[in-house]
């Protein structure tokens, strides 16, 4: 019989699933713990204090006990004095005589012989701390469903508490599957792991992940695609585990394994969730325990485990948290800040698309964009300031569109600086140098002609062009002219560099011209229109007199030279056209064309922005410098 | 010699000299961890890529690999064939064959046969994930100065990296020092402990702290008082760790043994910060490592930890964050919120002053009232929703001066319901039966009529009174109708309860009437004007002619019945007036003069509040009851 479950639901309706089914869980997992031990647990007890604190009358200050009466009338003015069985020196936390009433501070005293002589009066138990001032025997101290805190856990033992009762934390086994999966040891072992082969990194994130939140899980080895198997670590996971995560993979296939295995061991709660990543996910109830199915693309794993498994760790905890404050804890939230798009987003209707962002303000904008939407890659979830939740009715978003961003990381926005233009990669080279002089530097490769248009709109503080006028051979004049609309806009000459023909290693085509480039079937990897490069190829072709439609790849466009380099480096390509130092990152061959200015344009707005003085200034870098020599292709201006 | 240090300083200057004097320090710490290890640590140098990642072409969908120029017209409507030579099954993430370059989904084709059946055309590179689509071998995925996260950690293992460079977590000991700190175990295990003796419980307190962020720290077993053991304890710890705490007791005299073996040892480099609690903090530079002495009592140390210790740690991390947004993360503060003061404060001249709040909305306006402003309470920062950070140019607070709260726990203000009134352990047990029931009750004690004229004033949402109208000896009526202006509030009758003399166990001074407690020269412990209680002490002197001013501690006003039960159970009173509980409570005798009616009193316009009618089924919780009536002295009304 298979049972009924949801899917294709909200995130919130696959929530209330969870609490619905799980709720009142935590109360099959009490236990006492010692105090120190409860860090982070809930009580399931009013705990009262056994003791009161302090258990005596204790001298609040440094000084004399006394009785109150005999101080009547002291002042400045007129001090009284006091024979030595009249008063008895206390320090702080001192236990206050049966005899004596009050405390005098030693500032409102002094010594005379053996006499005291006082300065003040005092009234009956002036800076006396009586018994249970802090907490008396008997007094509620913390409450059912409080979460013990550091400061509890010292109360606690200062009312003589060792041990509370509270909801274990639950456990939790990481079940990673599929033959590709290759562990990490054996990973790193490999200098040149297999086509088709994907590294267990998902239990990274995750022991990673859960050591931030405070709770524990176990990996077990890789999972062959075997249902049996799987079956049989499900169950294993289901009996010795408070949660099961199965890291299902990215493939359809293996997901349809999990249900499988979930349907025969249990019953399946839902699937498919209406967010991007992560839409794969799943849960299921087995043996009365949560089993999660993770789907396999890093991202999609994160957003699951953000938004689905913390907030279930909280219900299995007995915690009773608000769940849009746990998922931006587990993002790992710290401030909110309200965006504009810098560039136009497509959200597919209907489903919640988790954007990871990055941010500058230019002007009185704070702009944010999707460095990608792809559950694939993994390095825009490392490079992120934050994350920018589009909600399931956003569609076609237009740049301008208002976006909420939770931000991962602080960012001085005064300080930073946003480059927007042609790609090189001697700038992400000028990152570091410029964040040890106190500044902050982030790109966008947009294409040089992308730069100047971005500058123009005041969408970034910089920008970078090398765009040749086929008309009369100069560099950038003309172009800086047109963008710029009478603004005065600076320009830095950084250095020449060689633009020519990537092509594979060994040359295996024997292209030794632009005209072989261009000549039989080649294979070409083009850039994006408004790319320096790619009007250097459009100003080639013109000149020999090639129509674009008879050159193959024309119309498919990348926008890094590292991505077209890529395309030649895995037989996607034949030829493309770059600088240097991406041949040389690949071990691929080049054929030197055109050596051109690279040059920065910074409107003299920000000329005097601190991070603008310091990107100058790591402009003479000499290390920067020695990395940049070291890429090759490159001249310095001098 | 003496060295030169500042004294009575901001914390912000604390925080610059520590910055000034410790930054860089980070870099003797440098190591190297395995990627798992280094979560949370901050990276040496920019880190580039081993690997591509993905290390070659990978299908993207699960489907079939084909050579796009096949696909050319395929469409629903006109679907192509392709022979089985000309396409191979994929799952997501296989490796792409040489001679295809790109992938059908599955979802756009069919087979027939040996033939695949396809409905879609498509461009090269569809569905195909390019080597390095994630990072390129080379590129650089962090920067120095990074923090390693959880995506880090992950992305590093796919891009073949095992270790990465960085700064090491600096390790800390705690030195508790003082001949009355008594360890835990000995606290624990001793039922009757000294007077003048106090649980070592700063050290839970920093442990439990330094484990929610993230940080080591050993403690020392409790140094005596002496200064050369001290000094030799002190320089083990700046050999061995990098940052030492010195627990230096509350008690002036070690505070300046500490000070005296700072500078016997190194360089003092500031002392007294204007803060409260924490004012005695003191900071020094020994074997070039930081060490701070805290004050001992409790929330002088937790003011010290979070605002100089945490911020200290993350300099000697190599971490270089914001103060603001360290100090608000070590407090815990999960949101910030606009209040208004309930109740006057007054602050010192001078000093920033962290007060322990707990709020509440009425109406429209969402207040904050500090539980103490003591250094030695540390229920008070348990119980607290938030802190509250009064700058130093506060003074006078008079009530309703917008003060903002950094909010420890999330508080459901639509929840909670204020209580204000007269003072009785039943309402305190009250709490958890509305909390089960989804409601959330918060009470301050202040007596009946402080309850009536806060209810007047729209300061909370119900009171409770046992007022006697020496008139006509009836409870509550002519009260309830001068507060309420002609607004409509409801009376519930909780219980009857026995008002008596609480005199000591054994009842020494023979006091078995209101006219014995009120003869020679017994002291009496009073309540606060307007207090129930206050209200029929004054009544029973007038029946029998006694001037207050014959009694002697009538000026000294308590306002709880539990606070004079204590000046009785200590011996700083002879008697007291008060109920029956807070007599059994401290196995004190009890003398019984008058059963009084305990009423609720709530606006008719909360009565619908879902909290109060959690509090009115809470009336008949069982359990309550139960412990209402164990405690004694109290009446049902039916």
């Amino acid at each position: 019989m298979v049972a009924k479950y949801k899917e294709h639901i909200e995130l919130s309706t696959a929530l209330e699933i969870l609490e619905k089914t799980f709720e009142g869980w935590a109360a099959k997992n009490k236990t006492e713990k010692n105090i120190s031990a409860a860090l982070g647990c809930v009580l399931i007890k009013d705990i009262t204090a056994h003791r009161n604190v302090p258990h005596y009358a204790a001298s609040a200050v440094d000084g004399y006990a006394v009785d109150a009466s005999s101080t009547i009338g002291a002042s400045q003015a007129t001090p009284l004095k006091l024979v030595p069985s009249a008063y008895q020196w206390m320090n702080t936390g001192a236990d206050v005589p049966s005899w004596a009433n009050a405390v005098l501070m030693i500032e409102d005293s002094s010594i005379d012989g053996d006499d005291l002589i006082i300065f003040r009066s005092l009234t009956p138990s002036a800076n006396v701390r009586p018994l249970g001032e802090d907490v008396m025997a008997g007094q509620i101290i913390a409450r059912e469903g409080d979460i013990v805190t550091p400061a509890l856990i010292s109360l606690f033992l200062c009312a003589g508490i060792e041990k509370v009762p509270v909801y274990d934390r639950p456990k939790t086994l990481y079940i990673p599957t599929g033959e590709e999966i290759i562990s990490r040891k054996e990973w790193l072992a490999d200098h040149n792991p297999k086509s088709g082969t994907v590294a267990e990194s998902n239990s990274l994130f995750i022991e990673a992940s859960f050591k931030e939140w405070g709770y524990e899980v176990d990996v077990m080895p890789v999972v062959p695609d075997d249902p049996e198997i799987l079956k049989e670590k499900v169950i294993y996971g289901a009996e010795k585990y408070d949660l099961v995560l199965v890291g299902a993979g990215s493939a359809k296939g293996r997901r349809d394994h999990t249900l499988e295995v979930f349907e025969a061991t249990g019953e399946v709660l839902f699937r498919w969730v209406r967010m991007k990543p992560g839409r794969p996910a799943m849960a299921a109830k087995i043996n009365d325990k949560p089993v999660i199915c993770l789907p396999g693309f890093p991202m999609s794993t994160t957003v699951v485990l953000w938004s689905i498994v913390y907030p279930l760790l909280n219900i299995l905890s007995g915690k009773s948290e608000d769940y849009q404050y746990l998922i931006k804890k587990a993002v790992g939230c710290r401030e909110i800040r309200q965006t504009k798009l810098l560039v136009q987003h497509s959200s597919p209707a209907g489903i919640q698309d988790w954007l990871r962002v990055k941010t500058a303000k230019v002007g009185d904008t704070t702009y944010s964009w999707a460095l990608t939407s792809g559950a694939s890659v993994l390095w825009a979830l490392a490079e992120a300031d934050g994350i920018a939740l589009l909600p399931a009715s956003a569609l076609e978003c237009e740049k301008g569109t208002d976006v909420t961003v939770w931000m991962k990381r602080s960012v001085d926005f005064d300080k930073r600086i946003l480059f927007q233009g042609s790609d090189d990669p001697a700038i992400q080279l000028l990152v570091t140098p410029i964040k040890r002089r106190g500044g902050d530097l982030v790109s966008r490769a947009v294409g040089s002609m992308g730069g100047l248009a971005a500058l123009s709109r005041g969408e970034c503080h910089l920008a970078a062009a090398h765009l040749l006028d086929d008309k009369d051979g100069t560099y950038n004049d003309s172009f800086i002219e047109r963008f710029s609309n009478g603004e005065k806009w600076e320009r830095i000459l950084v250095f020449h560099r060689m633009q020519g023909i990537i092509v594979p290693a060994g040359n295996p085509k024997k292209i030794n011209s632009f005209e072989d480039m261009c000549a039989g079937d080649n294979v070409f990897a083009n850039r994006q229109p408004g790319a320096g490069t790619r009007v250097l190829f459009d100003y080639l072709l013109k000149k020999i007199g090639k129509p674009t439609s008879e050159i193959t790849g024309y119309e498919q466009q990348f926008t890094t030279h590292m991505e077209v380099a890529n395309r030649v480096y895995t037989g996607l390509a034949d030829a493309t056209l770059g600088i240097k130092s991406a041949a040389d990152a690949l071990g691929l061959d080049f054929i030197p064309l055109k050596e051109e200015p690279y040059e920065l344009v910074i409107p003299s707005i920000y000329i005097e922005h601190p991070t603008i003085k310091a990107l100058m200034d790591s402009l003479l870098d000499g290390q920067w410098r020695d990395s940049v020599e070291s890429m090759g292709g490159y001249r310095w201006k001098d």
